[in-house]
């Protein structure tokens, strides 16, 4: 890279707009910001080179932007609002300056979307690949955080939006094939913005306290929260909410298994089946898939047909799960 | 690497001690910890292999270690009382489970020193390279965040402990020469632990609300400082405390320019002098080096001649700062 290390946080810097409550920000050892007490939550996710994206169809503004948006999905599936963020980029000598501005100019369109500030971070060298590893602060915004230790026996589980859009627009951009018809998958992949009018109907709606994002896939995701609350989940694959085109071309396991929606996975107990309805009669995109039930794991459904449970979905590191 | 995400942050949580202020730890979207009010200050920093430390010559034990402790560093360099802590790790499949959890036990034996409390974070695949990302959070201890952009016309410049400690031990263990007498220069570079003690002395006291660490270098580190304080540092290399080696074989340089010693660089008015002097009779490794003038940028001199400035330090693009 063409620029020294003082060049770029000086660059960076205009990026760390001025918010009331920070008291100092990029330029020293640390930033300072001056909270009201309460309950705070902190979530911290990068994105890899050559594991979560590669360059050659992924723009370093949608790498930054993506990097922003799943850890507010975080911190919104805690049932927080965000309020800072923190960011690491690790930077190969490859990449020009441009290109680095060019990740926190995306990094700060999510940022204004969302009100949140850059609070500062590191920028280092790395020997070969890009990452960039994000950390946000949110404040409560209901009285208990959302969590994934919570279902319980009854509960109904929904999600927002559609599941597999990402996965459908991965499986494009590295097919190269024709998009005619696929921007929304495409633009799920690349810019996936986390449902924030819907999450605040949530909260205002007092409907749930058990959520979680759907990022490695819901299988996956869901078994991961039927083991914080011990339980067991049965849903039902023709009511999970999917791209049309993931129908046809029988890529339902997309949906099932396919990664990084940030759509929101909660689920509710039958009393505020009312209040749901709501929301989704006012054109909420919400989708009731199933059940909570005593047990473990996740049993999946079709048309009342137990079926063979389909791969669970990402898993960080090939293991097996 | 032969375990999957899920059970590898199962080995992980069991470093997440209890706290009282913690509500929800690793296993969830986030942690929720509930705060106080007041200021609080954030701090994110990486190490990355083949830039920061060759596995070669540096356990994973000591790159956990060396990660917290450079981010506590910059927390206290801030005024702030370390409190909890996020990591990311990018981990390449050519690492077994046994090295990651190294690190971690590495990051808890310092995390223990200092009481701080992990909350969570994340563990991703890299392509090739390892890579630890720490984000560390403190509660200002005094009134006043301590900064950068505060030395004052007339302050004197101080710094803790030694400085090229950590440069001459990297240059041992990179050539691989003899060890006798040069342990302290190692572990400063694999285990550079911040003076908490001094540091809590210099709160105590009232000294000082203009520190930061020196991680990059002294000229470097002490132009940034009066970069942003618009003032001009003079500070005289007979007085600058290093190792007696460093002095016998003409590798002042390092004390100037070698980084990552993780000292504490600081200036205080000339009427905190005798509060100085009372610490430094008590055994305090505080050394005063020079003094703040009108002016910017450092200028180094010997025995009251000036000499030309030195490479600043450690830019980590290696361009020209």
């Amino acid at each position: 890279m063409e620029i020294s290390e003082n060049n770029l946080v000086e660059s960076i810097r205009k990026f760390a707009r001025k918010s009331n409550s920070v008291v100092r920000s990029i330029g020293d050892d640390g930033a300072v910001a001056d909270l009201e007490a309460g309950q705070y939550v902190f979530a911290q996710d990068a994105m890899v080179e050559h594991v979560h994206f590669e360059l050659s169809f992924m723009d370093p503004y949608y790498v930054g932007k993506k990097a922003l948006y799943s850890n507010i999905s975080d911190v919104l599936a805690m049932g927080a609002r965000p309020l800072f963020y923190l960011v690491t980029a690790g930077i190969p000598a490859r990449l020009s300056s441009g290109d680095i501005l060019k990740m926190y100019r995306g990094m700060d369109r999510a940022a204004r979307e969302f009100g949140v500030t850059l609070l500062g971070g590191d920028t280092v060298a790395t020997a070969r690949d890009l990452f960039i590893d994000i950390s946000v602060i949110g404040k409560l915004a209901s009285a208990r955080y959302f969590g994934r230790d919570k279902a319980r026996e009854g509960d109904l589980i929904a999600v927002t939006g559609k599941l597999g859009e990402a996965a459908l627009g991965l499986k494009i951009l590295k097919e190269g094939t024709g998009t005619a018809g696929m921007k929304n998958c495409i633009q799920r992949f690349l810019s996936p913005s986390p449902p924030y009018a819907l999450w605040k109907e949530l909260v205002k709606s007092d409907i749930t306290d058990v959520m979680m994002d759907v990022s490695d896939g819901l299988v996956m995701d869901l078994s991961r929260m039927m083991n914080e609350s011990r339980k067991q989940a049965r849903i039902h694959v023709e009511k999970v909410p999917m791209p049309r085109q993931a129908r046809q071309k029988g890529l339902e396991e997309l949906a099932l298994s396919g990664g990084e929606d940030y759509q929101l996975l909660f689920t509710f107990p039958r009393e505020k089946l009312p209040a749901v309805t709501a929301i989704i009669e006012k054109g909420g995109a919400i989708t009731i898939i199933g059940e909570v039930m005593a047990g473990r794991g996740v049993r999946v459904y079709r048309h009342g047909s137990e079926v063979a449970s389909p791969k669970k979905g990402y898993d960080h590191f090939g293991g097996k799960p």
